[in-house]
């Protein structure tokens, strides 16, 4: 840990350093950063942005009083650094370690957990208000924004209302020039105007003398005037669009600069009414491979060396359904004109790269707008064309209402790519694909399908774009199974009987697959029969072949990396009921009705119960209690589907 | 029917006819609109005022091939009497007849069925984008939305997307000032200007003299002077917000002279890139009452007599689950400063005028911005102030990301009161409250309960703001049960045991906890035992009581106005599952996975067996199927609760 970083245990520390020492921290702050990198993936080019900008927002502001909103979250590293953290900062992103994100567990200047772009304006206004009501109205409220997740509605939305409330609210648009990928979009040509402004200066000075020339038209008009030339003056300022939102614009400045940043910030902090000040960064500063392939050091693999200042990474062999799915899509694009693919900002995280490059016509990145994403899918699909939606499972979330009105009412074909369904590892419980499989199912005409191995991806995804329907497919950010077996074609509502058993069944849906065939492997081991299936579809579910195992087997456990509530599990005891088929001996694994903290992958999968091991262990329990159970092999078919 | 309306029977016909028939035609349109209105009530102010409007896009376009999106869609009605149904038109809003918003059922001349503000802008530019990518560029694509509908993020997100492909797109912002309530904020202020814009006229023409006079400062900057003056011109005409977000702006232009709007809709008609046409209209138009009362008249009561012009209408009597909790919210905003209101501009909806003139402080109208208010609120909460989230069922489905990260993930004192919750009736199924039993157990950390009857509503609203959690309260469209019956106070995690009884039970949440006691008292004069349990609380259920009865009694009926699926009854199937108790001796009842059309809600409750008499009827059929059961029945306690 370095000398000056050490010294730092709460940000008033940070008063008693000269201008040099800041410039020494933030140089410190740098290389803290890289320093877990060095055994794993964390956050990386986003914070080496906002160093500056983080120091000069606690030696302006008083955060333990003053509210402060960091935007999405993943910027908040050197926020934690100086927070009281510094000493727990190697085991960011660990199991029970520092979370990536803020977490007001960790600390009180963590005031929300977030990792959802665009909310940080409204819970910033919220704040501001709140305050109000409880007799704090001195309390400043700030909200740090990158101009990546600025196309959000939501922002929009609070600006709005912040202009109609009129309270102190500064928002920092920590303006990268980046989303994740590079931003896209009207408001991001808005800003590139504002970033040019500077050369406008002296235009701006002839321009004011020219107005004052103008004769006045009447005493009606003076007031007109001048909010005309305010206008003006916002116009070749770039601001314009704030100003039109009803926010004073302040900007753009040099987000590199400490001095510089603390003189605007403290003068935003000083006026009334809602401000937004333009802060230009430059993602990955001070490390040039990071700052030169921003996209890549986003989030970053391992650093394998480092040679002259050059960081090579640590190539990645391993497949996942992430890839499996991507090459899928662009082979759909590729055989379909009428199939397209959007992403809302995601094209890296989705690894759409080369569908963008070869299929430009048949790609739409939307910016972190999914909500917007999924109404256009719509609009596209009623024409005719076939639109594959592919966003994230917690993402996706943003788009509830869309998917109800726009895409399930209309009975419209739209394919639904959810990645990161299930557990995310590292990110934690704002990424995590938890709530899909119970938020997709209650929908009329939606049809919900998770592929099981890596076999499932492709005929899966060609499967669901043959469908006259909405169609989604859920997959986590894992490497998928590869069970080998008889092919056994994808046909609507029908599970796939991996192995039938005789003294219980595991029923898996999609990732869940192959830690049931591994546990049903290691039942075998010890002498029980536990048969199992893939489940494939959550809607419309194969109630002839998953009734059949409840009717016939001793027990009955499904299992879903998704909660428990009203999920997988729930739907096989719906079906049962309306049957009138008792499921009293039926055990639903999946995750529970809690928030599961950041860990890898496999440690949350153990930690609720569903890999291989735990379903297992749990299978002997029900084998003990439940018994054997007189049980009719006879009519599994030869594709071992009861079709 | 008027003499010219029954000539059109499609929009071609509206060539036919001379520009004074067009105005007659006009007329006829709105006497027509009048009718249903002496029967029952129906969307009025704002169809009165798209009179004009929808005869010069429909004489200007030809919708036979090019795309109209309606925003929201209760303005539809004159667009349906000249695409051929003014001889259904007398039956709409009714069971069987015309839906009260687009529907492609009925015409292919609605494109989408809607009635969630906000979308058509994404969805007429994914229209744009599939027919180009079907090969059919030429075809036009239109969005006609509303001032109040602007605020919504989509409407930005969709902005941003469609200055991005920039393509020929025509946004006709239908500006009347007005949401259903009055319009608020900063967008509000800026269409504002844009309406004053007229008087600038002369300004305007001095400053592009000015402009032409200043000297040019060099040839690096004549491209930017240009842009610079056409920010200047649409800063004068009010349209810079727009520009700024890519759109080229026309307007303002006057929404009810058809002459002037065909000129101008030929004009952006022709332009290239996405345009916006900003028409001012005047809600209510052309009927005195309606135009100077356009917040009563949005969905007016019956016409009870109509003397001199002036409408008098009928008073209603019936007090519904609306007013008792707008009557709770009023007393908790009066005895608790920390309490306040949100609501998104469904002031009168939710009846919380009152609330909002005395005590303004405590009260905040968003805009149709459901996602900002719900992140907004948990704001506020965050510092300790006591929100309630007043929002309808089917909108809050807007802010479903929000509700998880926002406040579920925070475990945040955030109350909602959803409104609407289950059918509403004539609205149809853009409207009814199915999915928010489902959507809102799924989160950890959230109570979800709903008031059984009058009696349950004030005491469970002062139970919500109690809680240091997330809390959602559900109820409709209609008058509450008023069931005499022993106090029984409401307790976290508590049904209320209303029977026993000893053949069966219903088991009933909410709003059918009043059809489940007649149900009982239909059986009773049969003969039959049938108990019914009130159930309050969906999540944290009360699993002893209802399990007892599930392991006890003959038969269990679940009861809910809401889906089936993974709803109230698979949190019953749930909790027995996890106890080892059968439950195929249970029936569910609720909404079936499918659309349930426009009718009144009483059709609607029989339509799908969850009436008095349907329940009744259900249960006599399970009496009969699994016969008497032994049960015991000494513990139930003096409160009826088994506590």
């Amino acid at each position: 840990m370095g000398s000056l970083l050490s010294r730092i245990e709460s940000p008033a520390d940070l008063r008693t350093l000269t201008d040099d020492e800041l410039c020494s921290l933030a140089q410190e702050i740098r290389e803290t950063l890289c320093q877990p990198l060095e055994s794993r993936s964390v956050h990386f080019a986003s914070n080496l942005g906002v160093v500056e900008l983080t120091l000069a927002l606690h030696l302006t502001f008083d955060f333990a009083r003053d509210r402060l909103i960091w935007d999405t979250g993943h910027q908040i590293y050197p926020h934690k650094l100086i927070t009281g953290r510094h000493e727990q900062f190697a085991s960011i992103r660990t199991r029970g370690g520092l979370m990536g994100y803020p977490n007001p567990d960790e600390s009180p200047y963590d005031l929300f957990m977030t990792g959802h772009a665009g909310c940080s304006v409204s819970t910033a206004l919220g704040l501001k208000m709140g305050d109000e009501l409880m007799g704090r109205p001195e309390r400043k409220s700030v909200a740090v924004i990158g101009d990546g997740a600025f196309p959000s509605g939501i922002v929009y939305e609070a600006m709005n209302n912040a202009a109609e409330l009129n309270r102190e609210l500064v928002v920092v648009l920590n303006d990268n020039q980046m989303s994740i990928c590079p931003r896209v979009g009207g408001v991001a040509k808005s800003l590139d105007k504002a970033r040019m402004a500077p050369m406008f200066h002296d235009v701006k000075c002839q321009l004011d003398e020219a107005l004052h020339k103008l004769p006045l038209v009447g005493h009606s008009f003076e007031r007109a005037w001048t909010s005309l030339k305010d206008m003006v003056k916002a116009g070749v300022y770039g601001g314009m669009l704030f100003e039109q939102l009803g926010f004073q614009y302040v900007g753009p400045v040099d987000g590199h600069d400490i001095k510089t940043l603390r003189e605007y910030l403290q003068m935003v902090k000083e006026q009334p009414g809602p401000t937004l000040l333009h802060v230009l960064t430059e993602k990955g500063h001070g490390i040039a491979s990071a700052s030169e392939d921003p996209v890549t050091f986003h989030t970053p693999p391992v650093f394998e060396k480092v040679e002259n200042g050059v960081i090579s990474l640590r190539k990645s062999k391993s497949v996942n359904f992430t890839n499996l799915v991507s090459d899928a899509i662009r082979e759909q694009l590729a055989s379909d004109k009428k199939v397209c693919v959007m992403t809302a900002a995601m094209c890296q995280g989705n690894k759409l790269e080369r569908s963008r490059e070869e299929f430009p016509d048949q790609f739409f990145d939307t910016g972190i707008c999914e909500s917007h994403a999924v109404a256009f899918a719509a609009g596209m699909a009623k024409v005719g064309a076939r639109p594959i939606v592919a966003i994230y499972s917690t993402f996706l979330q943003r788009s509830f209402d869309q998917i109800f009105q726009e895409v399930a009412l209309q009975n419209l074909p739209v394919t639904f790519c959810l990645d990161r369904a299930g557990f995310t590892g590292p990110d934690g419980p704002t990424h995590h694909g938890t709530f899909d499989i119970p938020y997709m199912r209650i929908f009329p005409n939606m049809v919900v399908m998770a592929p099981g191995d890596a076999s499932d991806v492709q005929p899966m995804l060609e499967f669901a774009l043959k469908q006259d329907c909405p169609v989604s497919l859920r997959y986590p950010k894992a490497a998928p199974a590869q069970i080998e077996r008889a092919a056994c074609p994808i046909e609507m509502g029908q599970a796939e009987v991996y192995e039938w058993g005789t003294d219980g069944c595991i029923i898996a849906i999609g990732s869940m697959f192959g830690e049931a065939v591994e546990a049903a492997e290691i039942l075998r081991e010890e002498g029980f029969d536990v048969g199992v299936i893939n489940a494939r579809f959550i809607k419309p579910l194969d109630k002839r072949t998953i009734l059949k195992a409840v009717s016939e087997l001793p027990f009955v456990m499904t299992v879903e990396e998704g909660t428990v509530v009203g999920g997988f599990g729930s739907a096989v005891l719906e079906a049962a009921c309306e049957e009138g088929i008792a499921a009293n001996h039926v055990y639903r694994c999946g995750i529970p009705d809690d928030w599961i903290l950041h860990a890898e992958r496999k440690e949350q999968l153990a930690e609720v119960g569903i890999d291989a091991p735990s379903l297992a262990a749990k299978a002997r329990e029900l084998a003990a209690l439940f018994g054997p159970k007189e049980n009719s092999l006879e009519e599994v078919n030869s594709c071992k589907q009861v079709g």
